[in-house]
């Protein structure tokens, strides 16, 4: 039996872009063991229906049961967006989405109450940003835009690009136009398009990666429950597993540039056996 | 009892694509019925494992089998290039896949024997194309060039766009250096983007639209079995029926778009049972 601190968290992404949710992770509580699925053989979420994220999500965490999980990530703001809500009474242990934390950290900082989200088509139809900025600061106003480029831009590796910038400052018009003071990078892809963000944006605009603060709330649950991973423990190689649903070799490539480190090997299990 | 010849043409895709292929299949033979499947809810195929995309067209066989329909057009390069050689042996009925009408007509036609194809990642790691084209044409010199945005500018809409034309730019820079005379657009979204590819590749650029070759195929094949529909029967609203494993909008905008006609709205299944 394995005593509930050292039991692992759980981290779950459609595929790549969660990696840089568990690098937060990673940062703020470095002796936690993680398990890590990432959803490659049905990658993107953000352009499916509700119905469906909701159906996936829910295969993920039957999954995910089976690793013993002390706490789950759902670090998809598509996942956190459409399904959180529908599965979350569904497992025992806490569970946390990246919208929430996003929000809060957008609704409290922001100085003109003009708040810009972007995100997959999903994650900007859900209306789910707006509604909790909206509850937390009834005078915010949100302007919201999906950017469906980002992701396959990001995933060529054209993180620095004259083709990105153009794309940029092509979805980012309206964001500027409204004068948002506040852009909350409502995909886990788009941190790796932060300086190219910045400069179409400028130096005012507060750009918030809600990794940070889902780690930090993350962090905040484990304590509260009392749960935290004692200090020591496993050594690295054995502290971090990945699981996929299609064995790309661009999993172990992509890992390795987020989290600056060597990997092990990503072991595949079919996702619709759970 | 159907009467085969009476019976539909099973045709499917990964997702949208493959309607560019219904296209010109109902184009050369349009007596016939089609029953359409578009993989929604697990588009894209062409980042994927060729282990992946089998099972899934297994899946989707299985599928096709239940509508008893007395052909089937793989109209997804990725799934002919991946799966067609594994699963063709699984069904009793003729089964066309879209990469081997566009290798011939391309190892026919072209003059200085320096033949480009584009297509997802899958398509070009398979090597189907050159396989093919060198079996066809033994002088032939083959240039492969993944094309990853594509498919997602294609579904942004972007189909003349200076965006999609720096993208292309950036694509075609190896297949100009290189002296292909002819092109094969090995990804059914591609024909979608002939005027930008015409433009960056110049007149003398033979563009092969593998569809168009397919459906010449389809035809033949049909006649040489004897299971060509006759003349008349059903009328245009019964004549094609479209399933999805996601219900999303964008199938039915995106089907009017490339069709040109209204079409009935697309009936869910769950893929994952088949």
């Amino acid at each position: 039996m394995i005593k509930k601190n050292d039991a692992p968290i759980g981290v779950f992404d459609s595929g790549l872009g969660g990696l840089t949710v568990m690098r937060e992770i990673i940062r703020q509580i470095p002796d936690e063991r993680i398990v890590y699925f990432g959803d490659m053989a049905r990658v993107p979420y953000g352009s499916k229906t509700q119905a469906t994220i909701i159906h996936y999500t829910e295969q993920i965490l039957n999954f995910l049961k089976t690793k013993e999980v002390k706490a789950i990530v759902v670090a998809c703001n598509t996942a956190s967006a459409y399904a959180l809500e529908a599965v979350k009474d569904q497992v025992d242990v806490p569970i946390i989405g990246v919208v929430k934390p996003g929000a809060r950290v957008a609704a409290a900082t922001t100085k003109n109450n003009r708040i810009g989200v972007i995100g997959t088509e999903g994650t900007v139809d859900s209306g789910l940003y707006d509604e909790f900025i909206r509850k937390l600061n009834p005078k915010a106003e949100v302007f919201s835009k999906a950017c469906p480029l980002f992701c396959p831009l990001v995933e060529e590796g054209l993180w620095h690009d004259e083709i990105t910038t153009l794309v940029t400052e092509r979805y980012m018009t309206e964001l500027k136009e409204a004068g948002v003071d506040t852009l909350i990078m409502g995909c886990t892809h788009y941190p790796l398009l932060r300086s190219t963000l910045r400069e179409v944006m400028g130096e005012n605009v507060n750009l918030v990666n809600p990794a940070y603060e889902t780690a930090v709330e993350l962090r905040r649950t484990l304590e509260w429950k009392d749960i935290l991973h004692e200090e020591g423990g496993s050594d690295d190689a054995d502290r971090y597993r990945f699981y996929v649903s299609d064995a790309s070799e661009r999993f172990g490539r992509f890992a390795q540039a987020v989290l600056g480190f060597d990997i092990p090997a990503a072991e595949k299990i079919n996702i619709e056996e759970f």
